[in-house]
């Protein structure tokens, strides 16, 4: 298969970016109500190419969604809907650039609809978890990720004008499926009925009109002489049945500008760092615990805002993660390590734990649930290496938990074998609710569940109702390596004479494997368990897309994505495999 | 991506086969307990081009197995236990032949993965719904499929004599992925923790003796000098614990051979035919109700045998969609027709439904529940039309439930506008389980569950309680299309006027889509609704498989699957995708 333009894309993607900067969507708000307004720039491509016609979006488009939906819930607590709708006349949004798409790298296309999945479910969890409820206003036609970035939301109103439509148009149109969660969230979140799903799918003209209503596509059909009444009255009745209290406690804080380095072979934050080995498709990374006291009241984590060491890690590792994966696809292997004291990441911890009623403290936690979700879909190998002077306790142990192998340091430090220096690992409330635990694997007070529902330390133990409740009595003091072993927590403990070796040999070996194999490997493995809308988008619809994307009869010279508006049809092999 | 042999395989693969035709398997059996042996004829592989060396099997093998699996539940009723094990010395069997894999097609690929699925899927079905448990005696070295084909089994026994192991070495040797449920079984059944059976799984060498148990790969170690004795003694214990009723009822029927006419362009059978359109890619499909009366009582059907109604019209379904599968991968749509009589299918139907304890309407229930599942996961576009005429009633309305689209038509037969006759379909305790329907959606009781453990009617409704209330509330009695249609129960109900344009319209326009983004579709809605192990391996094991298995870095000119043997290393592509 041919690649494109953006396989060697010239520019260094930046995910960071702030409403000023915004070339493509209007934040405003006004009191409860807040409006997103995509407009996007048809110049304003991230690389050159491809024009952004019909409020079609690219990355660059995307990445001012994901910047304003943490910053509605960051910065404008007083926000209890957010109004999605469009700048332009008669169009929504027509989905993902064709051309861009075409003209894509495979390894772009699939971490291209990777991030947008995981934009349109911080949506849904913003109106799940936050009161922060998403409406789509659709003022004209949504088609492909343009109805797909609809379904997210809460509530779906169509604009009635006897033209406006939803559509998936993706099968009939361009050989592929639609790449943000269209048919998962048409079936199992909308119900709609599959035999009326698989018509609709393949009818690129879309539905629009009453029927777009009793097949559940859209709640709610709008004449065009009410429209921008109708869209007032239902965000204020939203509104005033949220169940976010009423902004308890002053301002939203600033999400101020990251303060970061980079350069070929490292990245540098606050407390955050990694070093690239593009030799060896290793990149180590080191995430520093807290560097002052915890705080004493939750009133202060206002006043520190962005500074705050949990937020301002999280920001950092959110924005590690978003470069490595599309800025470096060769580096394989992520290295995790900590470095600090676990007790105040504990102390941190407990902070944010007891006080989840204040607004600014349950952003926070799902913040950083995020964001170790998207580390469990990052389709890298991930092994935690826990030595003398880690902190992997509480929440920073979630990254052990989150790894596809942790090795733990049985002994001194490999460079001082005098010391008496042992690591050790802490489970927390953090990793399991609410202590003493109560509620048994799976419990829903778990603050930081994976995809699948359930905490890492469950899936963990999957059905293993002695091991994790063995783990979690251990919950709340040190657990040195040949326990944390014994417990299951960890998954190798070598000791000092070994260390060196195994852990190179461990990373090395990862390297000399097929990439494709090891991320279908992870894929399968990290999602043990039940499965949920989001598993089955990132495990299941995901994979297939991945696997339709590769083959010729999308991507090839003669496919259906490079043949689109060429006024030529696509030549399939029509083998059904 | 360069196509092989295979993909113009010189044969028809003909799945009708029985144990004296056998050249890889023996079935033997000792009162309850049957010992099935794999001992593959190096030289009978089903097309020239490798050697079956170290019980490596290909597809003819797993042909076998499949009609051992059947002939066991029909033909055996007294069996309580099956043996699996070896007839090689130190090796139990070494997977699926990796030469064959490399010289495959892609299509071939994926479907032979689908079938021994099945038929992996169907052990467990033996062993959890005929109480006939199947007992994996590793006498020698488990490795990949081989592994997996013990992975579907109730029980493990691995020999300890210092060199037989399990292993999954298909990342670190081919760069693709254990094809057979092995990365879910290993994890969602035994409960292998994540990170050591991301360990397990790169390890080409495999794991043995007591670190085997230790991690739940298998259950049970046994010194070679008390080998046969302790499988013996495991075998006779598990009957005396077996569900299975004492046989009630004499002996078992014999599965005759399939009296079958195939040419080019038609496939015939008793109760099934098939038309097939190479130039529009549609097999025509007709299924026949039953040609007798309903038998007066349970015993009868012993004396009918493999001639009663139900079980005969199932062997040829399950008959046809293996050989469509397989050798027509360009016919693309299936179109379901049923002729006969509703009443006598429902007759049937009820015969073996208040006949459940018997243990032949159980085989014969569960046969038809496990073809209907098939069904489900084939990689073709279902289309149902139902006619004046027909008799989609009971369990033949299953082939309409399990459609991508039915069509129903509301008038007179085309060719005969003054008739009085219209379609019905009907509803019926194999569609819900016994009337009246009191458990709800999902109901255990439903008797022809898919994959998703509900029933396809259950699945339609996903969620939507007064729909599937609604439609069940209509059971047992004649529904004609236009409350069909205003029920949800068919997806259009065209009129005699519009009936042939729109039929063909939706079938033409199928062969005219992408197969790839059809195939994708179509397996993300039929499994809406809850997860399962089946589900997640044909679900997206299998899409990630599909996906690995394209890619260059397996299957290119320089990939793992090509050069494996050489003594070369596969060159990959690092970039992570």
């Amino acid at each position: 298969m041919t690649t494109q333009a953006t396989d060697a894309h010239p520019v260094t993607v930046d995910f960071r970016t702030s409403p000023r900067r915004y070339r493509h969507w209007r934040l405003e708000t006004d009191g409860p109500v807040a409006t997103l307004t995509m407009d996007v720039d048809v110049h304003g491509g991230l690389v050159p190419g491809y024009e952004l016609k019909l409020n079609s979006y690219d990355l660059g488009v995307d990445i001012e969604l994901y910047d304003a939906t943490q910053r509605l819930r960051f910065s404008h607590p007083e926000v209890k809907v957010v109004v999605v709708t469009s700048g332009k006349e008669k169009v929504f949004c027509a989905g993902a650039n064709i051309r861009m798409l075409a003209a894509a790298s495979h390894p772009w296309k699939v971490n291209f609809c990777k991030f947008t999945n995981e934009t349109r479910n911080g949506i849904e969890d913003a109106t799940a978890n936050s009161g922060q409820v998403y409406i789509a206003a659709l003022n004209g036609t949504a088609s492909g990720g343009g109805y797909e970035l609809a379904l997210a939301c809460d509530h779906i109103m169509l604009i009635d004008d006897r033209s406006s439509v939803v559509s998936l148009p993706e099968l009939p149109l361009l050989g592929v499926l639609p790449g943000t969660g269209g048919l998962t969230r048409v079936t199992d979140k909308r119900h709609v009925r599959r035999d009326l799903a698989d018509y609709f799918a393949t009818r690129p003209e879309g539905i629009g009109g009453r029927k777009a209503v009793a097949w559940r596509l859209v709640d709610e059909l709008v004449p065009r002489a009410q429209w921008q009444e109708k869209v007032s009255e239902r965000a204020v009745a939203t509104a005033q049945r949220s169940a976010r209290a009423a902004a308890g406690g002053g301002p939203g804080i600033e999400l101020t500008p990251l303060d970061k380095t980079r350069s070929g072979d490292a990245i540098g934050y606050a407390y955050v760092s990694a070093t690239l080995d593009s030799e060896r498709g290793v990149a180590e990374i080191t995430v520093t615990g807290p560097d002052a006291e915890v705080p004493s009241a939750i009133a202060d984590t206002r006043a520190l805002g962005a500074r705050f060491w949990t937020l301002a890690m999280t920001r950092e590792l959110d924005d590690l993660i978003l470069d490595l994966r599309t800025n470096e696809p060769e580096i394989g292997t992520w290295v995790f390590r900590t470095r600090g004291d676990a007790a105040r990441v504990l102390g941190y911890d407990a902070l944010l734990l007891d006080n989840r009623d204040d607004w600014l403290a349950n952003e926070i936690i799902g913040y950083l649930k995020r964001t170790l979700k998207r580390l469990d879909v990052t389709s890298r190998s991930l092994i935690a290496l826990i030595e003398p002077g880690s902190c992997f306790a509480g929440s920073l142990l979630e990254l052990a938990l989150a790894a596809d192998r942790s090795y733990m340091l049985d002994g001194p430090p490999p460079d001082d074998p005098d010391s008496k220096e042992r690591a050790a690992i802490c489970l927390g409330p953090a990793n399991i609710g609410p202590l003493p635990m109560a509620d048994g694997p799976g419990s829903p007070a778990a603050p930081l569940p994976m995809a699948n529902g359930l905490s890492r330390l469950a899936t963990r133990f999957y059905s293993d109702k002695s091991g994790f409740t063995a783990a979690a009595d251990a919950a709340g003091r040190d657990i040195e390596a040949a326990e944390a072993e014994e417990l299951g927590l960890v998954t190798f403990a070598p000791d000092d004479i070994d260390w060196d070796e195994e852990v190179r040999i461990a990373v090395e070996e990862r390297s000399s494997f097929s990439p494709d194999a090891l991320t279908g490997m992870e894929a399968n493995y990290r999602f043990t368990g039940p499965e949920t809308t989001e598993t089955k988008i990132f495990g299941r619809l995901s994979a297939w897309q991945n696997w339709i994307f590769y083959r010729p009869n999308a991507s090839g010279p003669d496919g259906a994505l490079r043949k689109y508006g060429t006024g030529q049809r696509a030549d399939f092999d029509r083998k059904r495999a």
